[in-house]
């Protein structure tokens, strides 16, 4: 894997934009799970339940990778997913952006 | 483990406590998963929630075991738990009755 060096601007706007993106994320999956709970009626909606939580949170910790070497590729999956845009990560170098929209295409 | 003979009367008996504490229990359950869903605010109640309902399921499943040669374990943890009554009991026979009285006191 390549390695980025980034500046400390950079970081700053990475670490604004992961967060903003986690927290939107984990508050959809509160909703969500408010939903699901609301709408249970037989026993097997619980163990529905039980089997959307955990599948939720491993996605979500595979998901949410703060270390610089794989931050391209975690932006390029929730550019890929909307739920980043490409305005966000302006302030970030070319090459970093390049493999940011380059994971993205991946990713879809 | 000793193993006691049911008469059909008995078996119908123990089926009905059987099902009516385990779809009681599965209420329960549902009623306080809709109530903890609701009352989620932060990420980690999410998490809370999962484990709730992964011990639940898994304490659920091995207490209702419906093999005639654990059933009067089952009945007497039922029974110390306020799940069921003496009352329901009627009509078993004394050697059971006598084991469900001693597997209750146990639990306790």
């Amino acid at each position: 894997m390549r390695s980025l060096g980034w500046t400390q601007s950079e970081k700053a706007i990475a670490r604004r934009i992961f967060d903003d993106a986690r927290q939107a994320e984990l508050g959809e999956m509160m909703a969500e799970t408010r939903r699901r709970a609301a709408a249970i009626r037989v026993p097997a909606d619980l163990w529905y339940l039980e089997t959307y939580l955990r599948e939720s949170r491993q996605q979500f910790d595979r998901k949410y990778d703060y270390r610089y070497s794989v931050l391209p590729a975690v932006f390029g999956l929730l550019l890929s997913e909307g739920r980043i845009s490409e305005a966000e990560l302006q302030g970030l170098r070319e090459d970093k952006l390049s493999w940011i929209l380059r994971e993205g295409r991946a990713a879809r």
